[in-house]
């Protein structure tokens, strides 16, 4: 007799595909093609042919983040491990963090880089607003590392990070680490233009690419300052640069997720293929075309104007048009169970109060912009 | 004009597909059911079908953990990251930690849990011999952790661990950690009935899942001693639980893995409809056959007779029998390219010395080992 409980058995093996539009903060839908890339079959992490397949996703992902850095990969976890992998390695008890806030992935940072033991200095805007780049260089003398968000996923809103960049880089001061999760492959990321030391993203956003993995790029200046040995062994650069090649060795750390390398490259693929700016420009038109398309129906927009992220919006929410009855949750479920649409929910103080309409990736197109626009008019009216 | 190099898009967005049968120390080949779950339609991770979907993954974990622990999902991660949740959420800096150490994965134990702060007690036995359970209960007065590997994959012992976990029970003491990366699915592993207390897998080996997730659990006495912040806020076990419903809520800590979490609660069903006893036979059979089969060839086994994990079977390279000028990486080469098969190295004092053959998961079937016999014989006579 085997042990499992039988009722895991009257479960079918297969449950219904739900067929979704993804219209939340992420995951967007995946390409086709990186959907068809998941099957492939499966080879080992040591596979000639495997490696020869990251190094190129690794090429790829050095053409999306526009930099030269021979430390580019892809970290094996989300966005949030590639924050952990880009804060663990060159932040040390004692180290100073200035760290820009107005919005929960600042506030996620700070948390990292304090269970890192760092001395967090915190510059705060608030939540709707951009950071003041100014302030994010005055918050101290001599911080180890200054980090941001460059599309807080939270709000809506694009902090600037070309100006901090660009003020750091006569000095050999601090790094500079930018969370670029929600930003890569739907508005410019200029890893070296800017002179960023430490950028992460995640590949369920607008590179169209399932939730599993993050992108990591390293300069040659902060690989010069990593750790030799960081609080955590998972994501321990100095190790993993010995498999994925940074120095060009292949030395075993731990085994790659090959089938999501697979859809990586594969993604990445598709936004080259299409086109960098070609891309952005589709990301643009379709958070235009979206943002302008809730106004005319009387919603108002919670970020700060000029300041808006094409690929994710936010929106008050029109708490005294819904049916009555019907608050938040209930109208997002209404947008799922009739139309198959997925939107976000407000996180922190706007759970309830605002939310978050994603267009990212194979998402970001115009005939979704228009589903999504005529079914909040259809659920306003009804 | 786009900012990427030309020459990433000079090759083609699909790489030839190799099809190769694994046979090394994993990934092993997925379960076809397994293929066709990975590219089933994205989910957000906050969508009630991808909610349920997730607690019938847990549970199907739990059937094949032998446990009812509530906590117990699959980490983000590959299974070094399971290793590392483990550790982190119990570990501070002070805490003494035993660990067993027979190969390469105890090692990478008494790593982590240094980097934990921990005061390591190593109790060691020669490679390819299993631990001494009394030396382990034996090395420390009071320790707060005693951890070991069940299957060493870096020589193919097994270790017993019901004797340590037996010892343990009566007491309130160490917690049990338990690695059960290779032998989840192939051989029994019986969470409950050892009294282990956090014990993690990962799903690239019999469980015939691709690489990137950890299956973990971990008891209520553990629960009761996890660390309010341990120093990782990636793999922080509190948080994750207030998403993975460990205590019924559903708060967003990372998005889900969610093409990764389809293939797991596939491969999960696999093995229990064929029946976990069912797949530990199969397992059995066929590392009976390859072990059988190597020694006709007139191959000396690595491990310990009386300790040999069927699912991963060492052996001593007959280098004296090799074709005129090839060597270990030649070989197993040379197997990879003339019939699609990969075979492992050796890893550490014993790289170059041991191959080391696989036979898990989907992989697991007498075919394969014939085919794998076939062509080693054909290779030794060439």
């Amino acid at each position: 007799m085997d042990r499992y409980d039988a009722g895991a058995m009257t479960t079918p093996l297969v449950p219904p595909q739900s067929d979704r539009v993804l219209m939340g903060p992420g995951p967007s839908n995946p390409y086709p093609e990186v959907v068809a890339a998941l099957g492939r079959p499966m080879l080992g992490h040591l596979d000639p042919d495997f490696l020869a397949l990251l190094d190129e996703t690794n090429d790829r992902l050095r053409a999306v983040f526009s930099t030269a850095n021979p430390l580019t990969f892809p970290v094996s976890g989300t966005g949030s491990a590639g924050m952990e992998a880009a804060f663990v390695n060159v932040v040390a008890p004692g180290s100073t963090v200035v760290v820009g806030v107005n919005g929960v992935f600042g506030e996620r940072m700070c948390d990292v880089a304090a269970r890192c033991g760092a001395d967090v200095a915190r510059v705060e805007a608030p939540w709707g607003s951009p950071l003041d780049p100014q302030a994010l260089l005055d918050a101290h003398p001599s911080p180890d590392v200054i980090a941001l968000v460059h599309a807080e996923t939270s709000t809506g809103v694009r902090n600037d990070v070309a100006e901090v960049g660009a003020a750091l880089q006569a000095t050999d001061g601090p790094l500079l680490l930018v969370d670029c999760v929600t930003s890569l492959g739907g508005i410019p990321v200029e890893v070296d233009g800017w002179g960023a030391d430490l950028v992460y993203s995640g590949t369920q956003k607008c590179l169209g690419v399932p939730p599993g993995l993050a992108p990591l790029t390293v300069s040659a200046r902060a690989q010069g300052r990593l750790l030799e040995r960081p609080q955590s062994w998972y994501l321990d650069l100095n190790m993993i640069a010995r498999y994925v090649g940074g120095d060009g060795g292949r030395a075993y750390h731990h085994t790659a997720p090959i089938s999501m390398v697979y859809a990586l490259h594969a993604g990445l693929g598709v936004v080259l293929a299409e086109g960098l700016d070609a891309a952005h420009e589709r990301h643009q038109a379709c958070g235009d075309a979206l943002q302008g398309g809730l106004e005319d129906l009387g919603l108002e927009l919670f970020a700060e104007k000029g300041h808006r992220l094409p690929q994710l919006t936010s929106v008050w929410i029109p708490t005294d048009r819904l049916p009555a009855g019907m608050d938040d949750a209930g109208a997002r479920r209404a947008l799922l169970d009739r139309y198959g649409i997925e939107i976000g929910g407000g996180i922190g103080a706007f759970a309830g109060r605002v939310w978050r309409i994603g267009c990212m990736g194979h998402t970001a197109r115009p005939r979704n912009v228009l589903l999504v626009l005529a079914a909040l008019e259809e659920l306003l009216s009804s």
